[in-house]
């Protein structure tokens, strides 16, 4: 049964704090990730859409998430702001930090935002085209959970983290992307678990290192990353970044705090942001039109720049003013909404 | 015929400065590229090591390189240090740049380094390596010239494009890994070239956009990115942040920059660094020795960290005090010794 339900676009957002707010986020917490979900379901980014409200319920039911934490910015001086999201969910503490980011990254070129100890489950693109959208560009990174083995290796030990990059292009949707430096998003081996569909190859092996495409055999397992040793690689980075340098957790801690109770992993986030008109000494018009000359290169000779189909998609829902829903997925909204 | 020839480690600096005094660089440029060449030599990474001796000099023969030039360090405020290699190699300006690229890191706790103007030949890890043994993580990335096509693309719009990135490790060698985007690095095509054998399938496409296995096809036409998409949009991101952020070129922009003259690329560099201390709040000892559990847990698996080959073939030589060297190789490098 693929049956869909068309939901009013301006109905996402108050069926996703009602839902938040009846499993005991706060409003604060409720409009923050209720912004989220609903920004990606508008792109018919399924996978971190309306689809996550389950994550974020099973999240206060596994007993750990404070959803009434208030995120606290640590005094500290120089380029860096950490904001200590004190064990809620990442999004009110990113939109706690986002103005000391941006103010820090016009006065120094560069400077990051470091969140610790967040519960996190939501796509990092929002976060990065919120500062593209002012003329920044941003890349951000998370580890998870312990999903993912090292290349040449048969466990997991990192997690799926995600990087996402966003450059501001003027008059135009931002140069995006963000993926899991997996080779399939976990939230994806969940849809395809699901709705009952085998994996392609090469991206898991079951819990004995075999290669598998069954995704719950998968989820049992381990994934792998992307690319070989050099996503690997990557994907290191990303937690030794986003992880220790940030005095806070690994995927392999991450996955150990949870104590198999399911849920959003709890971990940090780092966030960079990068000032063109500091960087290239005041030649931004020039380089913005650099970077198009590169775009349209790209886009001449048939290839797609990443995040089209989202772009695409989010015209067609705010043309028609209605998303698309699983209709199975709304039936389970409905009961939580109600308080199931 | 792969035969070999003994050198002595103390020999390789002065074989060095030799070749690039005798072809136009200055005692200070080849003092610095010297020091690099003899580095990468050291730990058997061949295709930047003496191999690119020949590159330097086919450099200067191209015409547009100054041997002389002094770079400029821009007046600049922030965490941002920008310097203008003034079309001379960039390894001279990364050495004038780098005590104050330290200095930021230390005083606001993110820095970045952009090189401009810089021809470019060298492998990235010597750079992120000297970040690292003070300490500090680093991130270092450069365009080269447009020789890989975007995914789903089918003609070279982007560069090769490596990314390099060191975590300091207390008593140990860094995790230290710097990797092409593309699917080879173009060095290694050309050693492959040099020896005749074929490419491995799926690293390129030949000028009509065919798939192809032949090293001088694969020069003609074009490479790949690895990881697909997501290598391909790592690869749009290198080519922004180290190119019209910085106001410098794009790989496209560089490849014509060059007339088909060939020699070493000419565009910009950046380099970010990361102070563990300040980010972590002063909590970098126990950070590290999460990194650590992070690494043990992914040798205890049997997979091989980044580098390590290249750290026990420095291990090695160091030991007995020379390194081997091809010897058509060595015969080549005696000419240009002689001012061939």
């Amino acid at each position: 049964m693929n049956t869909v339900v068309p939901l009013e676009i301006e109905r996402l957002s108050r069926l996703s704090t009602d839902i938040l707010t009846k499993h005991g986020f706060s409003d604060q917490h409720a409009t923050a990730i209720a912004k989220i979900i609903t920004t990606c379901q508008i792109d018919d980014c399924h996978s971190h859409g309306l689809f996550r409200l389950l994550m974020c319920c099973e999240t206060m039911k596994a007993g750990k998430i404070d959803g009434q934490a208030l995120p606290v910015l640590h005094a500290t001086e120089g380029a860096v702001t950490r904001i200590d999201a004190r064990q809620g969910m990442s999004l009110l503490a990113f939109e706690a930090g986002l103005p000391r980011l941006i103010d820090n990254t016009r006065k120094h070129g560069i400077a990051a935002l470091a969140i610790n100890r967040c519960f996190h489950f939501s796509a990092l693109w929002p976060e990065v085209e919120q500062l593209s959208s002012i003329g920044l560009a941003a890349m951000a990174m998370v580890p998870s959970h312990s999903w993912v083995a090292p290349a040449g290796g048969k466990r997991g030990t990192l997690g799926t983290n995600p990087l996402a990059f966003s450059w501001p292009r003027s008059g135009r949707n931002p140069f995006t992307f963000d993926f899991a430096t997996s080779g399939f998003a976990r939230g994806e081996i969940e849809l395809y678990l699901r709705a009952g569909k085998p994996l392609p190859e090469g991206v898991a092996v079951d819990k004995d290192g075999y290669p598998t495409t069954d995704p719950q055999a998968a989820l049992d397992g381990a994934m792998l990353t992307f690319g070989g040793y050099k996503g690997s690689a990557l994907s290191i980075m990303i937690e030794l970044l986003a992880g220790p340098l940030i005095d806070d957790l690994t995927s392999m801690e991450s996955m150990k705090f949870a104590e198999g109770m399911g849920g959003a992993p709890y971990h940090g986030e780092l966030i960079l942001a990068f000032d063109p008109d500091h960087f290239s000494g005041g030649q931004t018009a020039r380089n913005d039109a650099r970077a198009e000359r590169l775009f349209a290169d790209i886009v001449d000779q048939g290839a797609r720049l990443p995040s089209q189909r989202r772009f695409d998609a989010r015209a067609r829902n705010i043309a028609r003013g209605y998303v698309e829903v699983p209709a199975a997925l709304f039936e389970d909204l409905k009961t939580l909404q109600n308080g199931g």
